[in-house]
């Protein structure tokens, strides 16, 4: 899915949602466990539920890497399975030089070798330009760089001053020499609304992936107050405020319901800003 | 395996070479390709050629990843056969939040749920502390942690200068206060020789892993000269030198004189440093 098409189903679906796919086996309702593949069973009834109210999903690799090949499996099939007009996110957070990049972009790409091929993938830039480029060999493909992440740690270095503003900002001024923002989003967490206007300068057209909001206290108000651009130029992302809803047998009903009140939340927000 | 029992194999096997497991099956021998499982195969021929020789293993996470279901099924029967006298370290290069650094750490260091359990993983340091330290909740268990790596884009965010020394020297100042020498390797490029004067500064008696002699272009001997300490306190690696070393069916006897030539080479440092 490319940025136009992007910033069509957000029109279109009035919400710039992403539902974070982070299946555990010890908080999935205990009725799924007698299915053959219950992961899969718990993500093809979340992503039923609430299809029509985000424009993207956003499986995190660790959850199903946790559970060795069983869970690698539950991914391909969830894979299959995400709508094509949604778009299909890998968070899996990379990084690695240029000759091991390209192995995972295989992994993630390239569907005859590995049995997926995401839209778009997490990448961490600690080791520079020939971790990140290999993945942009693929035609239409997105990569997502971490640059202000919305955890604790974040503060360790991603605020250190590089003469050449906070680690963060280095990120987003290099990152920009390598492709535009057809190519490249940033993760920008929730918590940190206030650094949105001055991630704003450096990259103003790029989307935004945004967590944190809901279990992390980000709020969806402020980061659009000062995130939001003429495309919306962002995605929220929200996982465990969504898919754990309630671990009953109702989770589905619940997913959609806290995915319905965020869409509502968005709507107001695209038409405050003037974009439907 | 512990940093004393790590000590004790360097003296015995008069060796800190790790041999990189990155198989590719557009490299590996043809005759391998009858087998149900071809890169274990090779794996398997190149860790019997090669045990007696090394004390590290570290097998690249993204090139078993690359080729989906089958990949993983090769890691993890390449874990199982790994030799109990060497550390078994898995090449990763994961970083994330806390709740999923938990899960990643399951990945590689819980055989109840992913079938596998490494001694060591390597992790991005981007995210910070909680992205780090779920991994040492693991009893025994090691982090590495990238500081300066061999690759072009090193120098892109690695030779920052943040105020506190360049990026590389803050994240070892930092990842220091996490943990001890017995629980936290950094990984430093054998390009980078010069610098192990500086890095040694900062991590006086952690082991470093060292990437980056052979195809990347590092000297042995550079290293050992600026970076050895009476411990011996680096594992270098190789990966392409040996396991590629011939293509044809003496692959595992070629792979076996290339890591002799430098096991042979890092006796001499032994020596020369007065370790054995």
């Amino acid at each position: 899915m490319n940025r136009q098409q992007l910033i069509e189903q957000i029109k279109l679906k009035k919400s710039f949602l992403c539902v974070g796919l982070d299946p555990d086996m010890e908080k999935i309702p205990d009725f799924l466990k007698q299915y053959p593949d219950p992961i899969f069973e718990f993500n093809k009834r979340i992503i039923d539920a609430t299809k029509d109210l985000c424009v993207a999903y956003k499986p995190n690799s660790a959850f199903y890497e946790s559970y060795g090949v069983k869970g690698l499996q539950s991914l391909i099939a969830t894979w299959k399975y995400l709508p094509t007009d949604c778009l299909n996110i890998i968070d899996a957070k990379r990084g690695d030089i240029g000759n091991t990049s390209d192995k995972y972009a295989r992994a993630f790409f390239d569907e005859a070798t590995s049995g997926m091929s995401f839209d778009a993938i997490t990448v961490t830039p600690y080791m520079g330009n020939d971790s990140v480029t290999p993945y942009l060999k693929y035609d239409g493909k997105w990569v997502i760089i971490l640059a202000l992440t919305s955890s604790v740690g974040s503060k360790d270095f991603q605020y250190l001053n590089t003469g050449d503003g906070y680690l963060y900002e280095a990120v987003i001024k290099k990152a920009n020499t390598w492709a535009g923002a057809d190519r490249i989003m940033y993760v920008v967490g929730a918590t940190k609304s206030t650094e949105f206007t001055d991630i704003r300068k450096y990259a103003p057209a790029n989307f935004l992936l945004v967590p944190g909001v809901g279990a992390q206290g980000g709020s969806l108000e402020d980061v659009c107050k000062y995130g939001i651009t003429k495309d919306c130029g962002l995605l929220v992302n929200s996982s465990r405020g969504i898919i754990y809803a309630s671990n009953g047998e109702d989770f589905a009903d619940a997913a959609r319901a806290e995915a319905l009140k965020l869409q509502k939340e968005m709507q107001a927000e695209l038409e405050k800003a003037g974009i439907i």
